[in-house]
């Protein structure tokens, strides 16, 4: 791609990457003819359709390509979906880090981890603070989420104002931290932004996201009311959650137990910030839990999301190893369900009410709010930037199409609406906006140990196995004139029961003896070996059992 | 188990069978010391945990073991979950089926097709019909459902009367057939039924459920609206919903172009039975809906549950035969998403919105009601027929116990109501009631061809190859000594990434070589050699990669 353009004027670059259907979720470029930024790094978390992966990060090549020019990595928040590939993308680049101090405390433990601290370059961002980063001037603003320190980045580019919002609400309430500052936000964009790139996710939902305030209302009382035990699950990095949690243990005298190693780790960050004000005398292990009487205990965990290893998952299985379920047990599902997780989610509460607790959700009381903007906010933040150029993020395609759909009728003009892609890369000056080029951004899959890309077949592979199982067929042959020697072997796992497998299987051997002892007495290609070996078992246990495994064939030279 | 007992007060049995988690949602056996019917044999589809399996059906070992005693399978009505594994049944039990028209048709097809048709006897059932079954009187009543010709069953047993509800809600306006039959049962159950079995699926959930009459307000309001094409997906069995689509495409000058197999089939039936009215020149082929303009056709086809070969799901992935979807389409879900799809119906509708179609979802508009009775209808049944015992059916475990607690409130014993588990044996008489027996009630998976109940190792394997993919090791050995004879081979499918896997296959036959060799030297079970060559190759493939694949051994003797 050329990094000229025809025109003189100053042009500005954005490109979304690595969303995963949801365009700019966790990273997003933007890049002038001197300098490139990258606003957040974040791992997603796999589909239903990829089977064994453990997170989807983002394809870097452009970044790497262009890395002469990438000043620095810009984070908006401490959630994994936007900082979970930071030492992936340190790996390839060397840059300084900008983070607000919630994602810079988290970025600091992982980068520990990963032994990459001492050689990255994290600097930690208040609100307010410009830096100048190349020829650009970033600035950070405060915006409410369900994660202490979120913040907005505004980046005065020679092409005008770029407001990217992260991911945001607007509350008038919040519990930790001060509302969306809206002021600061209309004050850089007293001229009217060139680009605003806003948050999608509840781009759908008329009104306004309710308050934090309701929380603090709703939880108090339930918990207050409840008899026995009560058993809190949530997301470890929601702090201000944690907070209406500890003052109503401290209302209605119980001590609190806080199980899990994220949900530990992120209250420890958060009291060491002064994010999260619990008395030292307030909490307890679980030994001591399960010695106190039942109405003096509350436990709060993970797991709303079904996660198979979490708190409460384990507890509805019965092997968790400190807490039992019992008759009485009261159980709150302080989250909602992410799109995906509705099964184990739903498996988890049958479990528990079988297990004998009461399990209150969302959806009977008020036990969460959500973390983003709905239409109402959408449309304020759309008049405060009064932006040229509208770019929506962070959202399914038809999130992102309702947004667009709001930013036209709040006086976007129509063409100045770019619903992106992964990969597009739009280009901006103030007369004009164009996708002048598309390049390679696809997903990076992690398993273990193991990365790769789209091209490699481990995840298609993967399906098929799922579906089908597996069928090997193994043989000898001479080293010498390639024929076959001995009988060759058969054997199958996840394709047909263990008690027809022997029959079917022997059947499909002496199927195959007379097929490959003719095509291997003349030379033949190994990918026709294969072939014919695939033809032949494969239609053979088709016509046997309507089901297509996926074949492996191997040869032994002797 | 025991058919005696030791008073000799008449008694019955229950005994739900092959739920999969819906306690007696596709089977539900009843017995007297000389007679059981079977009501209902359905299949369920898999959960999102078992990879690759068709369907699911109950174990049927329970009735083969009893087969003189079965007199009949009553059916209730012909959605799949309750009609589906009739062929099943009929293939290990010789018993007259009975059912009510719709669903005698439906299974008029679906014997015919098993090639069971001329030797079933299949018995067509209309409302208020009793039949002598043993020493059992059998009543059908009609009910409202998603199905044309839907009934409740009541069996008059010599310990008293049992009301098996069948799927129900209680809607005052159906657009096909009469309202449940509220007047009958309360006159089938003046003395207080013994037992009433009831359709917890909606037990949750406050209120009424919406007649189909605010379908029949919304619908053709939104039909009229649309400017261009409309398509609507829907429930093939949904048979009201297509009279109500039908009469406003006559209302709003549209022709009704009818897609997929099951849709053309169900509309068929429904029409010989006379539950359909569509007039012969009101339906098109879909060359015929390509040729006409856009705002005088209507699709209606299958495909609201996200399912891959449907009608829509083609559509939204541009590889329908003959239909494109474009730019100003409406496409409207006249159906809610069954919980397990979420995923695939939202990624159908973000494909279908990129291609230009607005969707129209119960979520924005009313689009369709459910089929199954909430709290109040709940109620007032139990009110009419005022059981002295009450099992909920047809639910998961939340509603289940949703709908036990609700029994109580109306006043029912608390010992009276009883949450089964599937194969638990309940014995009733007029003094008291309890589970005495557990019967082995597994699930039948059923791939293709094959069918496997859950000691197969299929399901397990297939979930281990979908996480984590296969490894296969072959080798020969001396079919004298047992020796190792030239070098093993190994090979991969959806482990690692093609270009890394040569290099470490490579490396990890070297590294069996010497093990194998070793141990092949003495005698030595194949169980042993097989355990040692995991061990190796597997934590050799872990080192390297952290991961675990299943690995399959193959020994050819030469």
């Amino acid at each position: 791609m050329t990094t000229k353009k025809s025109t003189d004027a100053p042009w500005i670059r954005v490109l979304p990457l690595g969303g995963l259907g949801e365009i700019g979720k966790n990273m997003m470029v933007l890049e002038t003819v001197d300098d490139i930024v990258v606003i957040d790094a974040g791992v997603l978390f796999p589909e239903w359709n990829m089977p064994g992966i453990d997170v989807v990060i983002p394809d870097m090549d452009y970044l790497e390509e262009n890395s002469a020019r990438v000043r620095a990595l810009l984070i908006t928040h401490g959630h994994e979906d936007h900082i979970g590939a930071v030492p992936h993308l340190l790996n390839r680049l060397s840059v300084p880090v900008f983070a607000p101090a919630m994602a810079h405390e988290l970025l600091h433990d992982k980068l520990r981890q990963a032994r990459m601290r001492d050689e990255t370059d994290l600097r930690l961002i208040r609100p307010g603070e410009q830096h100048q980063i190349g020829g650009l001037t970033v600035e950070w603003f405060s915006v409410c989420h369900s994660v202490p320190d979120s913040m907005g980045i505004a980046i005065d580019t020679p092409a005008g104002v770029v407001i990217h919002t992260g991911d945001f609400k607007i509350d008038n309430s919040p519990v930790i931290g001060s509302p969306s500052d809206l002021g600061v936000i209309a004050d850089i964009c007293q001229d009217g932004a060139l680009l605003v790139m806003s948050d999608s996710t509840y781009a759908e939902e008329e009104g306004y996201c309710p308050s934090d305030r309701e929380v603090v209302e709703s939880l108090p009382r339930l918990i207050g009311a409840a008899q026995g035990r009560v058993i809190v699950s949530s997301f470890a990095s929601q702090i201000a959650r944690i907070q209406i949690i500890a003052d109503a243990c401290m209302a209605h005298d119980r001590k609190l137990c806080i199980l899990g190693r994220s949900m530990v780790n992120n209250t420890k960050i958060a009291r060491e910030l002064g994010h999260l004000d619990i008395s030292g005398d307030l909490t307890i292990t679980s030994a001591e839990a399960n010695s106190l009487p039942d109405h003096k205990v509350l436990i709060l965990t993970t797991g709303s999301q079904g996660e198979p290893q979490s708190g409460l998952v384990r507890m509805s299985r019965n092997d968790h190893r400190d807490i039992r379920i019992k008759d009485g047990d009261t159980v709150i599902m302080s989250a909602n369900t992410i799109p995906g997780n509705e099964m184990p989610v739903n498996e988890s509460i049958n479990d528990l009410i079988r297990l004998g607790a009461r399990v209150i959700t969302n959806r009977e009381q008020r036990t969460h709010v959500p973390g983003h903007a709905r239409k109402e906010e959408l449309r304020m933040l759309l008049n405060v930037t009064r932006p040229k150029y509208f770019v929506p993020l962070h959202g399914e395609y038809r999130m992102l199409k309702a947004h667009a759909d709001l930013a036209r009728a709040t006086g976007v003009e129509k063409e100045n609406v770019f619903l992106l892609t992964d990969g597009d890369v739009l280009e901006l000056d103030d007369e004009s906006g164009k996708v002048v080029d598309h390049v390679e951004a696809g997903h990076i899959f992690v398993h273990g140990l193991g990365m790769w890309d789209e091209s490699g077949n481990v995840v298609v592979e993967r399906r098929s196995l799922s579906h089908n199982g597996v069928v090997t067929v193994a043989f000898s042959r001479n080293s010498v004139d390639g024929s076959l020697v001995g009988k060759p072997k058969i054997v199958s796992a996840g394709f047909v029961h263990t008690e027809d497998a022997d029959q079917l299987l022997r059947e499909a051997e002496d199927a195959l003896i007379p097929v490959l002892d003719r095509s291997l007495k003349k030379p033949v290609e190994w990918a026709e070996v294969e072939r014919i070996v695939r033809t032949t078992v494969g239609s053979f246990l088709n016509r046997r059992t309507k089901r297509r495994p996926l074949i492996i064939t191997s040869a032994i030279d002797v």
